[in-house]
C-alpha cells in the first residue's frame, strides 16, 4: 500500500509554478495576478482565502482580496465582478462561496468572464471540460486527476467507481476520467444516494473515488484487494484520543481499508492540499492565455 | 416485451407542438422560426434538412434553409452566423454537419449564440445540461430520455449502462440520467472501446443504451431478462432478403435480444424519429425564451 501524498505533490506543483513564474517574469515582466472576492466574515471562508493568498505569495503571483460586508446587494456584487472582468491586469479571479442568502450564487458564477473563471464553475468551462476542449478544470476533480497522474496510476480500461454525483466533484471527475488519453480511458460508474446496490458496485472498482460527505462510510468489505482509493470527504468528528476532542476523517474507514489498497489518500493530506495547487495552475493558464487564446 | 415506438411518440410530440403553436399564434401572433444553414450538396445532409423543413411546416413553424456552396470560406460562414444571431425574427438555427474540411466545425458551433443554439452543441448548453440548469438538450439524448418518459420506464435507482462515450450521445445521455428527478436518478456506467469486460457490465444493466456504431454488436447472452434496451445505432448492411439488397440494422441483434427485454427500440423507428421532434421542442423553447429568459 502506498499513500497518495497530496501534501508532497502540492509542494512539487507549487515549486514548478514558482519556477515558471520566474521564467515568465524574466521574459516578459508579466506577473500572474489572481483576485478573490470575499463577502462577509465566515471563518472557514476567511481561512480558505487567506491560504490562497499565502499560496500566491509563495509561487510569486500577485494577488488581491476584495472584501465586502454581507450587506452588499446582488447588483453591487455583480458590478464588482464586471470591474474585475474589465480589468486587464487581473488574469483570473474567484468569488469565495458560500454567499449570503439574498445573493443568487449561480447568477454570480455566470457573471464571471469565462476567460477569468479560474474556479472553473462557469457553464462554458464545465461544457468545454465535458466535450474535451481546453478549459479551467475545477480544483477538486483536477486535484484527483493530478494525484493519479503523479503516482502513475494506470487508468486505461480500469473501472472507476465514483460515489457522489455533485457538480463540484463526482460529476466532473467522472467526465474527466472518461476522456481518451491519460489519465482517462476508464470505464466509469457513478453511484449516489439512490443507488440500491452500492457494495456490489464498489467491489468492482479498480479505482474508487468517494465524495459523499458521509464520515467513514466505506468499509473494508466494500473494496477488493489492490484497489486505488481516493477519499474526498473530510468531516470533523468527536474523538476521545485527541486533546482538542475532535479529529478529521474522510468518507473511508482508513485503518481497515488501507491495507487492501494499492494506493490510498490519507485524510487530511490527500486531495485537500491539491485544490489550491489546481487554482494556481488555472491562474497560470489564464496568465498565459492557454485556454481561450 | 413492448416496443419503444419512436415513430408513434414523435407523432404525439409533433401534435402537441402544433397545438401549442396555434395557441401562441392566437395569443401573440408570434410564429416560432427555425433557420438551417446547409453547406454543399451532401445527399444525407440534404435529406436531413429537408425532413426538418417538412417537420416545421407540419407543426406550423416558420423555417428557412440558407444554402451555401462548399467553397464558402470559414469567415464567410461565420459572417452568416452573425447575421442569424442578430436577426430578431429567428428564434433558433442549426448548421447542418458535416462541413467542408477547410471549415473548423467547433469554431462554427461556438459562434452560434447559445440562446439560438437549438442543436444544443454549444459548450454553454452542454455545461448547463451537465450542471442541471435549463438548456437546449441535443436531439439524440433528449429523444432517448423522452422515450423513457413517455413509456413510463422506471429509472430511479436503476442501473443504466451506456455503451459509447461520444459527445453527441453517450456522454450527454449519461449525464442526463444521473440527474435528480424523473427520468433520472439512475446509477450510470459508461463503457467504450477501452472497456475490457463489456459483457460483465451489460449483464448488470436494467437500462442498456447502445451507441457504438457497431452493427448487431449486442447479442442475447449480453443482456439479462427484463432489461430496457435503447438502440441508437443505425447501419446499412447488405441483405439477401430485401429487394434493394441492403437493410438497416442497429447496434443490437434485435431478433435474439428482444424476447429478453421488457422494452426495446426497433431500428429503424426507435430513437431516430425523435431527433427531429427534439429539435422542434428546442425551437419552441427558444421562441418562448424558456431557457435564457
Amino acid at each position: 500500500m502506498e499513500l497518495l501524498d497530496g501534501k508532497k505533490i502540492s509542494e512539487e506543483i507549487r515549486a514548478e509554478i514558482a519556477s515558471e513564474v520566474k521564467d515568465i517574469k524574466s521574459k516578459s515582466g508579466k506577473i500572474p495576478y489572481l483576485a478573490a472576492i470575499l463577502v462577509g466574515h465566515d471563518g472557514a471562508s476567511e481561512t480558505y482565502v487567506h491560504n490562497k493568498e499565502l499560496a500566491c505569495a509563495q509561487v510569486g503571483f500577485r494577488s488581491q482580496v476584495l472584501r465586502f460586508e454581507e450587506t452588499i446587494s446582488e447588483s453591487g456584487l455583480l458590478a464588482e465582478i464586471q470591474k474585475l472582468n474589465a480589468n486587464p491586469e487581473v488574469d483570473g479571479f474567484i468569488v469565495q462561496m458560500p454567499l449570503p442568502k439574498h445573493i443568487d450564487e449561480q447568477k454570480i458564477i455566470e457573471a464571471i468572464d469565462p476567460k477569468k473563471d479560474v474556479d472553473g464553475f462557469h457553464p462554458v468551462n464545465v461544457g468545454r471540460m465535458v466535450i474535451g476542449l481546453p478549459s479551467y478544470i475545477s480544483a477538486t476533480p483536477d486535484g484527483i486527476v493530478e494525484l493519479l497522474r503523479r503516482y502513475k496510476v494506470e487508468t486505461a480500461g480500469k473501472h472507476c467507481v465514483v460515489l457522489g454525483r455533485s457538480n463540484i466533484v463526482g460529476r466532473p471527475v467522472a467526465n474527466l476520467l472518461l476522456h481518451k488519453g491519460y489519465p482517462g480511458d476508464c470505464t466509469v460508474t457513478i453511484c449516489h444516494s439512490r443507488t440500491p446496490n452500492l457494495k456490489e458496485l464498489t467491489l468492482q472498482a479498480d479505482i474508487l473515488i468517494v465524495a459523499m460527505g458521509k464520515p467513514e462510510f466505506v468499509t473494508a468489505d466494500m473494496v477488493k484487494n489492490g484497489t486505488v482509493v481516493v477519499d474526498v470527504g473530510i468531516t470533523r468528528i468527536p474523538s476521545e484520543k485527541t486533546k482538542s476532542g475532535w479529529k478529521l476523517v474522510g468518507d473511508v474507514k482508513f485503518d481497515e481499508v488501507a491495507p487492501k489498497c494499492s494506493f490510498i489518500t490519507p485524510v487530511p493530506g490527500g486531495v485537500g492540499p491539491l485544490t489550491i495547487a489546481s487554482l494556481l495552475k488555472n491562474t497560470l493558464k489564464a496568465a498565459r492565455k492557454e485556454v481561450y487564446g
